[in-house]
């Protein structure tokens, strides 16, 4: 943590300063310049609030030089993290393929996707039981009876299942009838929640937030980790910006960087980021391309009556013709399907 | 609702699309042009998810035409609601006056803040007893045992309280002992929580995401009034942009855009918004020249000793100053402290 | 300026960065932390560019201390900047009310707008003639027959003019006939014209680009008063975020922030911000409670018939009874119009 | 267009609405519902304002539905455009490559890096000769001198050259030597220049505004080609965003998004984007599997010594090993370098 100090400050308010950071644990050194003095502290600065020495009348500014997250931290975890669920490996060299329709709507629905959706090459199925809706009018999902539904056409079709969670009061049944765990992009800072993943063990793939920045999305994977629970994937499904004729930006470079800071496997959802299905081909072509450790793609057997998002949904035929073309692209970059 | 048919459409195809509009129960009108077509759609839309029809392969975009809340539209509700938080009335001409610590940190404290700020004028006491923090590591507030301390100043000082809730699993404790029960922008999407609030009674004072539309943000308000409360208060406090100088974006135009929106009241919070204290006392007298029915802000006997977020605290007599003010440009807007 | 090593260089790395610092002219003060080592680099590291630095494969991260900006630093020219405009002082506790037409259409409608504006307390006019357009079939302006009507309104009414310079092409003609130069928000990067403003010695409206932060506005201004003119005046126009209702966010938390960077004035407008004429008033008193130094209104005796953004034109008695509120606001804060 | 009316407006209103539609040239349509009245347009409706209606009392909202661009509209001209660049074909199947240094510094440095490029498989040789800086104490390029430079070595190497233009000033001097001239971000919305990039013929490079929508962007290309230049190249170099890790946010959505609406070929310079060397690797390559036409990289022979964005660059042996992963990407997607 580095102190700047305001200009012209006299001996003994840098005297004051120095005893500010000596009481916080740290080791204070001073710089002192023509125009200005800092102050670089040294020890462990993770647990100590910046915007303390903020109030400091003599302070300008307090600027972070370490990072403030330590699980999720490549520099003490240097090898990446290889997360198994429930048997299928995603991270390293293995590719995550989660497929399947946004809203569970009936059992033959879901038992259909998955099928085919598998014999595409998709690995996990995901389906929606409990849905984030901006409108308290909009279908809010089928609840436990989806749930029901996606174990049934796990029994019957062999995939592990990702399904969302947006309450601590479903934890319990998630934990047992779920393999991964989603937290959607608006929970993405409910630490609350957050704090009861870390109780469990189930992986958890937690959603960047529209909002997020990357060191607040990795510090939301520490929450859960901390706590407990070091089975964390993170999943990119795009940032708002001022642009609104996609529903979001897709932040690829999202991928070089946290594959930098962390050793935790990211995921790419480029169906909610775009809002459109034809804007998923080449934006998840693009993501296996940029080193992603895997995609979330939803599909649809007939879009046109999905009960919700259909018009970002892929019917199974281009879902099967997107698959062998994102496999010769993984090849190019060392991973396989 | 209005559909835009991709441009040479056949006959057949408009067909088809009248046809999915009447199966949503709507009345289409269409309306033929040179280039392309449009279908206005007459009746309840508000209940009918407009990307149902964008994925027909005619439809080349959807626009809504109407807002899509009932509950909280002025249009339904031209009167200004003013809300009544254990006797202080906020909305109309009453000026809500917030004021308290970040962090409830100890009786003393908060007695000492709660005694100065209502001398100031202030007509609410505000303090933090669960904390949202991007760091597990910094210190997450002080509970239940915070909640204690807030009613035992109220018993003393007689202020109502404000504090925020973050989980369901509190929220029976808070309908008992707090006057307005303030969720937080995190949790402005938290939707499980917002149903939850419509089961009691008590204002809620509703904080705007980082990111929020001012629809999103009002559709949150619609969630708590559809599940049966109507006594919710709308709280800018900076939404997040390219500027990092400031830590979020005052977005005063808010006030008069929600005046027109919604009957709700509006409150600004200016502490949290900049992060910088001396960024407070211009900003809550812009809000209140441009309308606002209130604010919030942080006040500190000690910011230097602050627990969290003691740089954007004012000091009682800063505060006292303000007050002062602040009341001057409310007379000239019609409004009384 | 600030380098941050990256964790565990070794001590000729660290030799090998602080050769580089000392062949800058700075002079280096290594401060060796547990995990990372930082050097802070003493001396004139205005002229420095700090992303030299990153290269070497040590550096973490460089971080700036001070603004790189000089003659418009507050930090070397305490005392407020007053600016004269062909006798009008805008600075201090001079308000300075631009108000007029976004186009000049004809002589008799700039005549009508400037002799109301006036009575109302405007004192100055503004006018656009040659129009930034977003599309090249969109109305361009009247050109130099605008400037030609502005020229002889001001000789009837006694009002120095404000007109927008899109191109160095017209330099001389602004220079002769035009008292305060608007450069837009498009162009306040064009470095090429800030380079030539610098050559004249007329007053400069230098507008915020719609994603400019605060540093690279003034060094903006910096730009043009390197090259010689220091009489500039900045303008917030709002600023593009994710939200639509209102063309931008305005962002007055600007006022307080350059008042403390900058020495130069500031002036709002709140016209094209909202995009909306009824969110003007409102935003008015909100600027001018927090110390803006002027506002910049349009005002259309007709908006109904204005070839351009009518919609965001104040009819003369509304303007009228603005400038009354903000009279008595700007009382309150100290300012006269 | 659209007209969406308020609320209950009564027969007059409406009819005076209809007016006012069949004065600027378009055929209302007129649909009524029950809680509100919309008004479909039709006719050419690209050079009609749509503010103009806004002013009406009666107009709740305007809405357009037409792209208000003609010659670079994909839907009048369906197959993709392929510019020529001095023998160098950019779009369809012909995937551009650019590379080079960020600034021109002498005549052995260009030299250099455009010889191994060129060996690397580059098609076409970048190197700025006048360069846009936010500092005016900022190395500004060699200028004039620069640009003889690039014609020397294109005169030893055979690769044709890209150079950024700021001024009207040099448009002559361009015109006669640089091949494919490159107009910066921060000048896409320099409606003068581009007016006057329209009297020559010679191929643009226009890169994406920080701010710009897809709209706007096409925009300022339509101001090009409506004044007689057709030959325009489109450059995304990410945009700007709350992210502050990167320089800016690549959006490669950018890429399906622009192919639907536009004909022009459009070029991905990763290099600006994210302002770090090391993410170039996976996004150029992620480009190129979207589907780019092109790709624009920096590339320097020392970085270390590089008078500006060194960082960014990457060494001639990086972009070596780069140029053959992005082929073999090139290859699965059906181009070729």
């Amino acid at each position: 943590m580095i102190l700047v100090l305001k200009p012209h400050t006299s001996a003994e308010d840098n005297t004051r300063v120095e005893s500010l950071v000596k009481n916080k644990g740290l080791t204070p050194h001073m710089v002192v310049g023509n125009e200005m003095t800092i102050i670089g502290c040294v020890g462990d600065t993770s647990k100590v609030d910046p915007r303390l020495f903020e109030v400091d009348p003599s302070v300008e500014r307090v600027m972070h030089v370490q990072e403030p997250y330590k699980l999720a931290n490549r520099a003490f975890h240097p090898e990446n993290s290889i997360i198994d669920v429930s048997g299928v490996k995603i991270g390293g060299d293995h590719l995550g393929l989660i497929a399947g329709p946004c809203s569970v709507e009936t059992y033959e629905q879901v038992l259909g996707i998955a099928k085919t959706a598998k014999a595409s090459g998709a690995n996990l199925l995901r389906g929606g039981a409990f849905k984030p809706r901006t409108s308290p009018y909009s279908f809010q999902g089928l609840g436990l009876e989806g749930l029901e539904i996606l174990e049934a056409v796990k029994k019957e079709v062999g995939l592990p299942i990702v399904s969302e969670l947006m309450s601590p009061q479903y934890l319990d049944v998630f934990n047992e009838k779920v393999d991964l765990i989603q937290i959607g992009a608006r929970n993405m800072q409910n630490f609350d929640l957050l704090k009861q993943l870390g109780q469990i063990d189930r992986p958890i793939l937690l959603k960047r937030g529209l909002n997020a920045t990357y060191e607040e999305w990795i510090m939301s994977a520490e929450y859960i980790m901390a706590a407990g629970n070091e089975n964390v994937i993170l999943c990119e499904r795009g940032i708002r910006t001022f642009e609104t004729y996609t529903r979001n930006t897709l932040d690829l470079q999202c991928i070089p960087v946290l594959r930098k800071l962390t050793h935790l496997p990211i995921i790419i959802d480029p169906s909610h980021a775009g809002g459109k299905w034809w804007l998923v081909d080449s934006m998840a072509m693009a993501a296996v391309a940029a080193g992603a450790d895997g995609l979330m793609i939803e599909v649809h057997n007939n879009p046109e009556a999905a009960l919700c998002d259909g018009a970002q949904s892929l019917k199974p035929e281009k879902f099967d013709n997107l698959v062998r073309k994102v496999s010769q692209i993984a090849h190019v970059v060392g991973k396989e399907v």
